[in-house]
Formats: structure tokens, sequence, C-alpha cells
């Protein structure tokens, strides 16, 4: 089955059974997504009632294809599925996108008596099933757009896995990347779960080397032993971060109708997911920071936090947010402090939380303060707070080629934050050189400092097991 | 005084007395901000040392401009500035904002003395100051940017007053404003607060009729009881939301090092700004946000939400935050029920949240939907949560019509979230056609409508008192 899944993410041959020029099918916008998110492998649109969509040639049905399949995504009618999954075994197809619903999540007890002749199907056959009920799945890397959503081929490509639960919420969560930059290697709709559930995905994305943070969405689960185990099984060898809705009474109940299995009390499901080693958010923007964090700083050593600021009043809403969220502000080394001291002039904050304002205009002060607290064995991350002022333009550029050599020995989380325009480029290429991570405000920046402290000591406590 | 605040925030004549064009002096930022900003009076560079700045004649001192002054902008050194007001005074110069930083807040105690020094020129003269140590203010009802930051020009008129505590806040504020559309009235970096501070701006934004909602960043307080008597004074005119900071053990040495004042317990200032009717928040997102659905929202009679989706999961995600955060999830009138009943296949959650997802195509089926939920008695406001897929293109067309007319007569908060370039335009129309406010996030969302249903009731227990 993972043998399979890894042709079902890196297929060389796509063929998308129920193809459509007609907008107002499913089969229109796969196809659109695949044709127009670069996919370098061989699409295959199967109609029987055309020769070609969007230029490309069409066949009547998968097993006319000269050629072997490797995913078959299907957007047809639930109850002509069963018959396909037979053509998909005839013809040795390795792995199935079913985006069609209708399944278990109906009412109708037909629904899910389907889903059960399906389930069986795919089983024997050994083929893995993303869905049914979802809109599909990505793998950037490849330029793989498997999904309903041409739009989704806008995302950027990146580090961080997302496996969700909801459809709804992974379009929620690559728009809001979009807009922050926030790449990803894997997006997969989980839907319905045939046979292709949290546990399968974690197994998979343990070993896929574009994945560097799995990112879950979570509604509820069938079998938390079976997402345990596969949380044992991949001991750590990546972060893993979920958000878990349905805690409320009725996000439990709409969860639990929407999904078809077990939502549960929040306390049962945090206390599971904590044992099992993952780092639990509460909203899809802590969600989207954490993986970022996780996905491009390294883990610092401990919780004690420099705040080099370029203005008192962000460094104290950082204070704030560090110490309500179990990071202690580091009480520099005697030299540290002294170095500090001479590079600022007396009227400042030069004790953490440093304000490094009064120095706006001489470069050397602030990378000697910066690259002290850097090389302070008392301080485990760095947090750079600077909003732009007209007088500080070019206050990035002045310390950018420090950040590139140190290359975030520590962690180092900024709020660089400008009118649009100004200082985009400079963040780019710190972000792109692995130099530090940023966020829009110094609170999400603080939340995602303190998000790295608290999979650290998820992980130590595993290390000790 | 609050007549001459009058002048000072609406002048017809603005001097810079330290104007300057040298792109290393603040001098030169101030003009470039009132040049810029588009500022229809008369702008008075003061410098002896030249004839123009900027192309705008200049004059030696204050003295030498032959009409009345109503605001001088001052950016000279610390120790010439006792003369200018000095020179104010002879001028009948209406309002003094003081950019100059050197005051109470260094080291030396002769900043001290030379801050009341100017506190009893001041006095005397019956001049209010914004500053010292300020980057300044805007009126930007009346393009007037005299702040050293002209990008501040860039910022969206509106009707929230913003009175900050910290020019890094500001700025933060500002430049996040800017990224996410919220208008502004005015702007105010209180600084030292020679004169004016909290409570002059709150008697003077309770009759400013180009505000609707006073939003402060506060670190600390000289004298609470003079905030409380003027938060009695304005007796709920229009709403007051606070970001208080410095509440961590660090955050709150800082504060009292960075403005000079008390911070003090947090436990304290939470009661005491309960008690005077302030709205708390707890970072500087949640302030836009909370300041921009007060602005543009009526407050619910109730906190019975109906949450309208088009998936389920960002309903679940939001049922979950209103339950944690004081809304109740509506149990909708049987009536209503049976109207949604029959638009909506029995496959779709119908009862509250109502996923309207699988009637995606069907325009009058979510216009009826929504229609009922607004005039059901057991609503008292709407969550509108859709995020956009290929097949929903033209969903927010299809009920816009419904939601201009409604006008709000219950507050409506949406999530309407799609690809930049999506939507924008539908969604830019709602909200200046006052039918809606959205939020990049279904969780952001339920927030800003639990702090409306938190500030009625703040309100009400006032109306009782």
């Amino acid at each position: 089955m993972l043998q399979n899944l890894e042709y079902l993410f890196n297929p060389r041959v796509v063929a998308v059974v129920g193809a459509s020029a007609n907008p107002d099918k499913l089969g229109f916008h796969v196809m659109k997504s695949l044709t127009s998110g670069g996919f370098k492998g061989t699409i295959v649109p199967v109609n029987p009632g055309t020769d070609s969509i969007m230029g490309i040639p069409a066949f009547s049905s998968l097993g006319d294809f000269p050629g072997a399949i490797d995913l078959a995504v299907i957007v047809l009618p639930a109850k002509m599925v069963p018959g396909i999954f037979q053509e998909c075994r005839q013809k040795g197809v390795k792995g199935v996108v079913l985006i069609t619903a209708g399944f278990r999540e109906i009412d109708d007890p037909q629904g899910a008596a389907l889903q059960n002749t399906l389930a069986e199907l795919a089983r024997k056959a050994g083929i893995p099933v993303i869905g049914p009920n979802t809109f599909g799945m990505l793998n950037l890397q490849l330029d793989l757009n498997a999904s309903f959503t041409p739009e989704f081929s806008l995302l950027p490509k990146g580090n961080i896995a997302f496996v969700s639960q909801s459809g709804g919420i992974s379009h929620l969560v690559g728009f809001l990347a979009m807009r922050q930059n926030v790449g990803f290697s894997k997006i997969v709709g989980l839907g319905n779960r045939l046979n292709v559930d949290f546990p399968e995905m974690i197994a998979y994305l343990r070993d896929d080397p574009e994945t560097r943070v799995i990112a879950l969405y979570i509604e509820g689960m069938d079998e938390p032993r079976r997402f345990l185990a596969a949380m044992k099984n991949a001991r750590f060898a990546k972060p893993v971060v979920a958000y878990k809705t349905g805690n409320s009474r009725t996000g439990n109940q709409a969860s639990a109708s929407h999904t078809g299995s077990l939502a549960g009390k929040h306390e049962i499901y945090a206390g599971a997911l904590k044992q099992a080693g993952v780092l639990q958010v509460d909203s899809a923007e802590s969600l989207l920071d954490a993986a970022r964090a996780l996905a491009l700083c390294p883990l610092p050593g401990g919780g004690k936090v420099a705040l080099l600021t370029g203005q008192a009043g962000p460094g104290i809403a950082a204070a704030d947010v560090c110490e309500s969220s179990g990071l202690e502000i580091a009480a520099f080394h005697p030299e540290t402090q002294l170095l500090i001291n001479e590079l600022l002039p007396p009227l400042a904050l030069r004790s953490n939380p440093v304000d490094m304002g009064p120095a706006w205009y001489n470069t050397q002060a602030i990378t000697g303060i910066i690259q002290a607290a850097m090389e302070d064995d008392n301080v485990d991350g760095i947090l750079l707070l600077m909003v732009f002022a007209s007088a500080n333009r070019d206050a990035v550029a002045g310390f950018s080629k420090l950040l590139f050599e140190w290359k975030q020995q520590k962690p180092v989380i900024a709020c660089l934050l400008a009118p649009p325009g100004i200082w985009d480029e400079e963040i780019r290429q710190l972000e792109a050189g692995g130099a530090l991570v940023n966020f829009p405000t110094p609170e999400r920046a603080a939340r995602a400092m303190a998000a790295l402290w608290e999979y650290k000591k998820i992980s130590s406590l595993e290390d000790r097991t």
C-alpha cells in the first residue's frame, strides 16, 4: 500500500475518469487543474462521448488507453464508481483520487453500503484511494494539481505537507498561504477515508524527502489507536502539528455528522494527541504559523528568548505573549549586557527587551547587539521585531549580512513590518536564505517561537522513553 | 483646551518648525508627510537657513509668517523647544505636535525638568500639545499627515480613531490596516503626554463626528481616576476598545521604563477598564478586528448566532470559537428550520451550522436560507463563512442583492475567502455598502461577533446604572 501511495503521489500518467469540456461539471475543473498546474506527465481524459478535451486526446474507457496508468482521478456519479474500480483493477491502476460524493456522508444507508462495496474492491485490488467526497490532492513539488480547484496551482512550493479532514479548511489554509507566501509539498483532502486515513498519510509522509513538517486538520477519528501507533512508528522523524476542531457542543455534533466519525470530548483528544507527540494549535492561522516556524527554523535548545526590537511597544507586546506561553525572557550574560550598554545610549531599554531604536542610524551598533545576543549562551532564540518608519528604510539591509552568515544556529523569528513594497524583497531574501522566518505581528512571532519550544519539549520527552 | 484641540486636528495653517530639505533629518520627513498627504491648507516651513523647502516659501521664525498659524509641528532639538513655545504663545498658535524626544523618557533628570518647564509654558498659553517624543498625528478625513512617516498617507479613510502610547504599535497597526484595508479617522501618538493624555482624547473624540469607534493602545496610566471620569462622561456615546500590554513581569518593567508611567498589575487594569466600559482585546490584530466590527456593524440584540457556511469545516471551527467566547449557536425557529430543510438536500448539515455547500448552484436556495435566518427572531447575528472553490465563483454575486437590501439590520460578519483577485471586488462593494464586514478566517470572524456581543453587554450594564 505504501508503495502504491508513492505511485499515487508521483504518477507519470494520470487519467481523469469523467473528464469534461463543460465548465458546469467538476470533470472540467479537474482537467483545468491538471493542465494549468504544469504537470509534466501524461494526462488522459476518459469520456466515451468525445475525442478530445482541452486539446488532449480522450479515451472512452481506462482500458482503451494503450499505456499504463498510475493514477485515476474519478469524478463520475457515485453509482458508477464500483464499475470504474473494476476497470482500475483490470488496468493495473496504482492509485485513485475519488472526488465523487454521495457515500457514507449522506443520510441514505445506500451511501454507506456503496462505500463498503468500494472498500472491499479497493482492498482486493490493493489500490490506495484518496476520498471519496474530497476536493482532491496536490503534489506541488511535481506540479501535480489533482483537485477540482485550479487556483491551488498558484500555491508556492515548500516543505509543509497538509492532510485535512475538511475540503473547506484545506481551501481556507491554501488561500491564506497564498497571501502569506507559505509553501507546501503536498495537500491531501482525506474525504470519507475509504482506505487512506491519517495513519497511512503519516506513515507515507514520514519518509517523504520533500516534507519537513506534517500539518493536520482533524475533526474526529474512527480508530485513535491506529493513529497513536502510526505516530509511535514515526518517532519524531519530523514534527507533526494539528488543528483539532469540534471541541464545542455544537461543533462536536456537526463534526460527527460531517465526517461520519466520532468527534468526542476535547480533553480526550488533547491528551491523546499530546501523548502521540503532536503539537496542538487552536486556529487555521496558528496552524500555518507553527508549521512555517517548524519548517524554516531549528528547534531552540531551551525557552530563553532575546527580544531585540526597533521600538519599545512591540517588544512589550511580545514579552507579554512570551511569558504567558511558556517562554522566558533571557537574562543576558554580563558581558553581553556590558556590550549592549556600550552600543546604546542610556535612554534606551537596554536589558531584555532591547530597544535598539535610538541606534537606528548606526548599522554597526545594531549588528553588534544582534551578534552579541546570538552568541550569548543564555539565549536560546531571537525575536527580532522592527516596524518601519521613514528614517529606518535601510535598517534591514544593514543587518542582513550577519543573519545570512549566522543561518539560524538558533531560531531567529522576526516581525519586520513595513508598508507594502518596502522591505518586501529584503525579507523574501532573508527567508529564502534560511536567515529567519517573518510574521506580520510581534504577538504571532512570539507565539511561533513558543510553538518551537513547545515542540522541542514534546520531542525531548519522547527521547527519554 | 477642547476648543483648541479642534484647531489642532483641523488646522488651516500648519507650520513645521525645524523643516528641512535634508533626508537625514526628521524635519524632511514631516514636510514630506504633509506635502504628499494631500493637505489642502497652508504649509509653512520654518527654518532660518533657507528661503524655501520642497518649493514652499520658508520663514526664519513663526513670527515672520504674516498670517495666523493654527498648528505648529516641532522637530527641533529638545533644548530649543522652550524658546519655540514662547514664540507659539506670542504668535497665538492654537496647538502643537512636539515630535522632539529627550524629555521625561531619558535617564537624565534634566529631561524631566525640561518637560516640566514645557508643561508650565503650555498651561499658561492654553496650548494643547501632542507629545513630546511622538511620531505625530493624522487627521485622515482632512488629508492631514502631521507625522514623520509619509507612508501613513496611504491609509484608507474610515471611522476608527486610534490613540496610542507607542509609536511602534501605531506603525504596526497602521501597516496592518493598509494590508487589510481598514480605515481611520485619526491616529494620535501620545508620546510623553505633556498635557494631552487618554482622558483629553476621549473627551475630544466623543464629539468628533468623523469617529465612530475609539481604539486605544495602553501601556500604563498616571492618573487612572481621570481616565475613569472621562469614560464616565463619554457614557457610551461610542464604543471604546483597548489593547493593554505590560501584563507580564518583563513587559510591566519595560513598559514602566518606556512610558515613564505606572504599568501595574494586569488584573487591576482589567478590572478598571471593564468598570469604565472599555472592551478589552489581547493583540494588535484583535484590536483592529474588534474596532472594524464595531465601526461597520450594528450591535446584536443578543448572543445567538446563525452559522451559514459553504463548507462544513469552517462552520465547525467557528462554532468552537463562538461557544468558547460567550456566543450561543441559535436554535432556529421551527418555521425557519422547515424552510431550510426544504431548500437543502438531506445530506447537508441543516440545523445550525447550516452547510449550504450542496446548494451552491442554486442561488435561490442560498438566498432563501440567508433570508430565513435573518428574519428569525431567534437569531441575533449572522456569520457567513464561504471559501471559494472553482465551482462557486458566482456564489457571492448571487446573494449580494439580499445583503445590500437587508443592510445589517442584525450584524452580518463574514469570512468570504478566495485566491487573490477573485471575489475581491464583490467583497469591497458589500463592505462599502454596509452589507457586511469581512475577515480572513472563520475564527477571526467569530471572535469579531463575540466582541460585538461583549460590548453590547458592557454597554447594557452601564444603561442600568
